[in-house]
């Protein structure tokens, strides 16, 4: 018999749970060159993974370090479609809308993907960087450092995670433990990470009871390939088009046919699929739908949970469905999930690499807690809305088309994830709002094209702030022209070459790596040179906008007025890592961005 | 000592050359499902080779299969800009403008890459699909039936062509004869398809001689990223920026620097990559540029010759470079090239189905052969004017920059391929032009979006016409939501299905392999249902378009319009498989579609 000895590792940040939430928060570290490891319960990864969450909102496309692939393979909702009670009995459309009433949205439409194929996306990017997800490995035991000193020292171990290997041979070790500097739990509405620190799901289950299938319908219904919400006087559906031919169908469920009366929780067993489909049917008449097999189906009661904390001693933290639960049908689960280790990957990052203290990471739970708590508020509204009757003569009380087609619309920047606001914090400071108007401090960067001085090569400004980890300093400089707004710049450049400037303080040797400086001009193509432009601002040639349309006028054009900034004064936006407007200041004053910076670098 | 046996193999297409042109006949025909294969010389495949071609053109774009790739690995020129002498002896900027100027191509601008890594895209995909490159293979003989009864079947194997492996083992038969049923010569400028068949060049040499080098400078001059003509007192110079900060310089030479006047032969010797930098910076001045080193160089005397056939007895076909050589600084050659077997593999792949009789093979050189001397003709002026000296004061006879300017412009359909017209054959009939006004028949079919019906989802049209072999049919129906036009519509639809239309006695037991049927409605997508179309019309929910903005009317509309197609008459537009308008014809009169059709399968 050989002796087992416990095998015992370090890493930077361990990640528990390989689902959208800690494979986002995993692909972001190892892009970051940070030491990370990233383990699942589950024997194998299933590329197409029927069922589960499946709606990918705009906000999150235009965040995805990977959407290319994501529009490759995935289908795209444009439009929303309404059903209200008819006169005959049946079913009628009461309009069509917009699916992202979000007029800012650079992608106004809803991506549909199984998880399994959105899970692929990261995993395939993963693995040509090295990194595998470890499985099947569950967590054994988790314990957080007490003493103050190694709490407070961001470069300890803090943490120490005993994982078992569920695929062991019988005569390989089957543990091992891992002395982590952080841990990242992306485990699951049944997190383990967050019983294991008792913490609390604050919230309610509510009454409502909806069934889930996928199927490929056979049907003469003309809104199969909408986002259609149907309200009949024989209960409410959802349909969600899927990648090829498949549709998902929502379908309320009555409360009293899948309850145990004995205990009060749904019972499986009292349902299947085919009787889900008989509902649907009578929801969809006069029209008709059929459909041979079911890819996938299930039944669920919507809970409305946030956790009291998201995280411990700001080493272990929470993320995804262990921190929030919600109804899935405004297609929020997934999005907020991937958000959440979007928020922190880059936080993590700076306080490893020594650049930031660790109360950085206070404004992860600070910002995405605040988040969840109003998803949850929109959910509660939304989907009372969404199960609730309809208004009928009988029923006056019930919900009109009017009514929904308003929650929908004055939701949109929400449902969207366009309208998410981050309040203040060291990383979020609105003193200089007025300075760029339209650009709301908290929120994401608009996207906007511009043009390459260079070249005329027209770029969405989106595709020049990719999460990196650096911060980029857009500086609106005016008309580059013009000889006052160049040795304003000039002046801007000999200030952030000073040895006490930010740039030069936090930039070390090699600013670029920290911070990416961009130069937007005002000038036209015709005339502007991005040799007009001081070198300090312009570390590469490709790193010069001007304000203007590509070649053919068919994009850009007006971006300080899409701003709001003023085309002779300027400004600075400091756009963060997650791309977000952490800060707005003036060109003459670099004060403002020495302190902001200084505040937590 | 092994006896060596020949081996004998049957193909149903043998291609000779992997460059360009080779690689984009055989990736068709592959993907078509077609029998074939493909040599080349060269012993390895260079993902990056220096030099040579680079440059795709819009229309190339269109039509390549692989343009997101492209699109991602590929330097876009979006903007031109002209230099001319300057009053203190250097030279000045006179303007600038786009470099496409083709105000219909649907990506305006041309992209450059290495040849290796456009040739790798190729690869890469018929990797996937089963077929490489077999390599490092020559022709040592080839030979053509001459019995009448063999070549008019368009399925005996007409040709027969030894192979030599010049890569084989001492102990392994390094020869094998193919019979091949056709053979693509693709195998360059001293084409040896061509020379066995004893095919002449018309064309002669220029006095022009240029020198060419690929460098990454250093450089105060502010259109280094764009595509710069400089006309200067000292000689004149054309930049192409490529991917990354490479740029490529053609710089002008004096012949009387590099001609041998002993052979009157270009002797390389007498130049060197160090001479050609320093001539071009004689151009750039005042501006200065540096370089460390050279990536790649050559010189060249532009020659302008056309192949006098290309094809012989419709089983032998030259294409590429094989059968046309011009000067190579507008950007036409390895577009010409894809091209030529663009045009040709689809062809083949029909007459080796039994679909369409040898005659269809006779288009190809009709079709190309007129435009490879078109392209020559261009060539002649467009070189003159740019080897040509400026005009200055002590030269009016020089080229200004307003002639410069006005041939660039003038040109600007054919430097982008989108004006490439084919003239009347069996396969283009332009009988019924005034249908559709604006939709040149023979020309490429116009990009522009239109939203499906059943989803609003916005899509260029000609994403939905493929180089997939089957021709396809746009039926432009009107306002389906009109009885009026639903009836004639219906009209059509059973007319279709009658057993003598095209449709039925070409389209076999399948016809959606032959024909892909899309119907555009002109219905808004608040009330259009895809529904609305007879399902003959709609072979799937994904066939019927709306000519409708997108839910934000950000693109899409007034398609009737730009197509010059009557809303309420309409026409039935049918696009070639190679993406070219071969037809159009009334709604209301599919004898004149079983007309056209009739005269080639």
């Amino acid at each position: 018999m050989p002796v087992h000895t416990v095998k015992e590792s370090y890493v930077d940040v361990l990640v528990i749970g390989a689902g959208p939430s800690g494979l986002m928060c995993a692909h972001a570290l190892v892009r970051a060159g940070e030491n990370v490891r990233i383990i699942d319960q589950r024997r194998v990864h299933l590329h197409f993974m029927a069922g589960h969450a499946d709606g990918i909102q705009p906000r999150t496309i235009e965040s995805y370090a990977l959407a290319d692939r994501l529009l490759r393979e995935g289908s795209q909702m444009h439009m929303a479609t309404f059903y209200h009670p008819s006169a005959n009995g049946g079913i009628e459309r009461t309009g069509r809308t917009a699916d992202v009433p979000a007029p800012t949205a650079r992608f106004p439409f809803k991506v549909t993907l199984n998880q399994g194929a959105i899970e692929a996306i990261f995993i395939d990017s993963m693995a040509a960087m090295g990194l595998e997800v470890e499985r099947p490995v569950v967590p054994a035991s988790i314990q957080l450092a007490t003493d103050e000193s190694v709490l407070k020292n961001p470069h300890s171990y803090a943490t120490t995670v005993v994982l078992r290997n569920l695929a062991a041979e019988p005569d390989q070790a089957d543990t091992e433990m891992v002395h982590a500097k952080y841990v990242v739990g992306a485990d699951g509405a049944h997190s383990w990470i967050r019983k294991s620190f008792n913490i609390n799901m604050d919230g309610a289950q509510t009454d409502f009871i909806w069934g889930v299938i996928d199927i490929t319908p056979t049907t003469d219904f003309p809104d199969i390939r909408n986002r259609t919400a149907i309200h009949s006087h024989n209960g409410s559906c959802m349909i969600i088009p899927r990648e090829g031919d498949v549709v998902r169908l929502y379908v309320q469920v009555d409360p009293s046919d899948v309850l145990d009366p004995m205990t009060d929780r749904v019972d499986k067993a009292r349902v299947s699929p085919e009787k889900l489909l008989q509902t649907a049917k009578k929801t969809f008449w006069p029209y008709k739908i059929h459909a041979e097999k079911f890819d996938w189906w299930t039944i669920y009661i919507i809970g409305q949970r946030v956790a009291a904390q998201f995280a411990v001693h700001e080493r272990v933290f929470i993320a995804g469905d262990a921190c929030h639960t919600h109804s899935p049908k405004a297609g929020q689960g997934m999005n907020a999930s991937m958000s959440d280790t979007h928020n922190l990957a880059w936080k993590l990052a700076y306080v490893l690499r020594g650049w930031a203290d660790l109360s950085l990471l206070e404004t992860y739970e600070f910002e995405r807690r605040k988040y969840a708590q109003e998803l949850i508020e929109f959910d509660k509204q939304f989907s009372a809305l969404f199960s609730g009757k309809p208004r009928t003569q009988n029923n006056q009380d019930g919900v009109s088309h009017e009514q929904f087609l308003d929650a929908f619309n004055a939701y949109g920047g929400f449902t969207s994830g366009i309208g998410v606001q981050y309040g203040a914090s060291p990383i979020t400071n609105a003193q200089h709002q007025h300075l760029a108007s339209n650009l709301v401090i908290g929120e994401r960067m608009l996207p906007h094209v511009f043009i390459r001085a260079a070249d005329a090569h027209p770029f969405n400004i989106q595709d020049m702030l990719p999460a990196d980890t650096r911060f980029k300093l857009l500086v609106f400089a005016g008309d580059t022209g013009d000889p006052c707004a160049r040795s304003r710049l000039q002046k801007l450049a000999d200030e952030l070459e000073m040895a006490d400037s930010f740039y030069v303080r936090f930039g070390g040797r090699d600013p670029t790596q920290v911070f990416d400086l961009i130069t937007v001009s005002s000038a036209t193509k015709e005339r502007a040179d991005y040799t007009d432009v001081p070198p300090m601002c312009r570390t590469h040639w490709s790193k010069v906008l001007l304000d203007d349309t590509d070649m053919f006028g068919r994009a850009g054009g007006r971006g300080y007025d899409t701003y709001g900034i003023d085309s002779v004064k300027g400004a600075i936006v400091v756009v963060r890592p997650d791309g977000y407007v952490g800060v707005v200041a003036s060109i003459d004053n670099i004060a403002d961005l020495d302190a902001y910076f200084g505040g937590f670098m």
